[in-house]
């Protein structure tokens, strides 16, 4: 339809690089392209860690589960909460609420889309690494975040050295729904894409992985998701109220 | 630079639209779009609720703080965190992890801001409401969001019919660090700074807003930030362990 679009639609994850880095004026733009985001109440309570020391990469990448392109993509950056900065303009700011919790995750998110996809439109690639939430602390510790800033999740950039699929999302009829909440799931059309999950596994595995996507979400499901992370939140000074 | 970045950049939020409506096709590009955005583990656990109901529309209008773009606006959406889906599938679903709840408001966001750009390259604007957590349990009451699904916020989408200016952010400079958290703050980048918010606010209100973004926070910051929104989680199965 159009450049933007078209972007948009051919996002995959792009887990592996070639040695080319990115240009320092490239880099900027996708900088400025992050902070021209939308941001709820003008609050602006977003940081982006770059990373560049080697060591930090590696043990980033250690600490995020053993992500070896943490350490090997051209660019990677953190995007944190931060309402450390405010606190230093206004000492007696009101801080350590929820809502301010979700204000900073959607903000990054926000910045963060911004610039993945101003990246993949210069044919860059890149992939999120929730990862760093496994290990939220350490990760804070050596970015040498003080109280009131938190990780919300990496973003490894460079150029792509593969060319995955896209992979199947769900259909709109199970994500958008009218005026109400449809409580009644399809059960046709989540079968059909449960096949088609199936099916985008085998082809990427040789037949290896077998796998719907109703099963991977109850395998994900049946476990424990970081429970540490409610006392990490209140360690930082995250809704605390 | 090319269409993405030129779109990205020139972001502003609209809250005033022409009578236009998003023709069907559009709009099924814009959600395509949306479900397109990278999701954490693969869970997709984001849920969009088309409002086309006059009538709920201008009460979502009034609950978000009397945000009357809510009802004129060609389309309104708004974007929930959505485990409901997941029980279905998986009835002993592991569910109330803090870590879910960010996974779902990161998700949601990079979501709707693949949704804002796309119709933004197509020549709509749109607003975020986060408005909607003014009173999130009425907003889930009015479209019958059962527990397991919370409403994070909306977004208003229309053709404008107004040209702001784009807001000035804060520089580089304050949002960028790298390898470590700078924890001083550069007092002379934010005075400068100040300065060019201070500008926008006269000019755009013809000298009536005298205000710099230290003082907007500050005033932000001295309330306190929608303290009913951790009852909130709690009463809907989000963020109880």
């Amino acid at each position: 339809m159009n450049q933007t679009i078209d972007t948009i639609l051919a996002h995959r994850s792009i887990r592996r690089f070639t040695a080319e880095p990115i240009q320092a004026d490239v880099l900027s733009t996708l900088f400025d392209c992050a902070i021209a985001a939308s941001s709820s109440s003008f609050i602006q309570c977003v940081s982006i860690i770059r990373v560049v020391d080697a060591d930090k990469r590696a043990q980033i990448a250690h600490l995020a589960g053993d992500q070896p392109y943490v350490a090997s993509a051209a660019e990677f950056v953190v995007f944190c909460v931060d309402f450390h900065r405010h606190l230093q303009i206004h000492p007696e700011a009101q801080l350590g609420f929820t809502e301010q919790t979700l204000i900073g995750a959607v903000d990054a998110a926000l910045m963060a889309q911004n610039c993945l996809l101003a990246a993949e439109s210069l044919g860059l690639g890149g992939v999120y690494i929730g990862g760093i939430r496994n290990n939220p602390a350490e990760v804070s510790a050596l970015l040498d975040m003080p109280k009131h800033v938190m990780p919300v999740f990496g973003l490894c950039l460079g150029y792509p050295d593969q060319n995955p699929e896209s992979k199947p999302r769900l259909p709109q009829s199970l994500v958008i729904h009218q005026d109400s909440y449809q409580q009644e799931l399809d059960r046709h059309q989540l079968a059909e894409y449960d096949e088609k999950v199936r099916q985008y596994y085998q082809s990427r595995t040789g037949g290896n992985k077998d796998m719907s996507w109703s099963e991977q979400i109850t395998a994900t499901l049946t476990k424990e998701a970081r429970p540490f992370m409610k006392d990490f939140l209140t360690s930082k000074g995250f809704s605390t109220k």
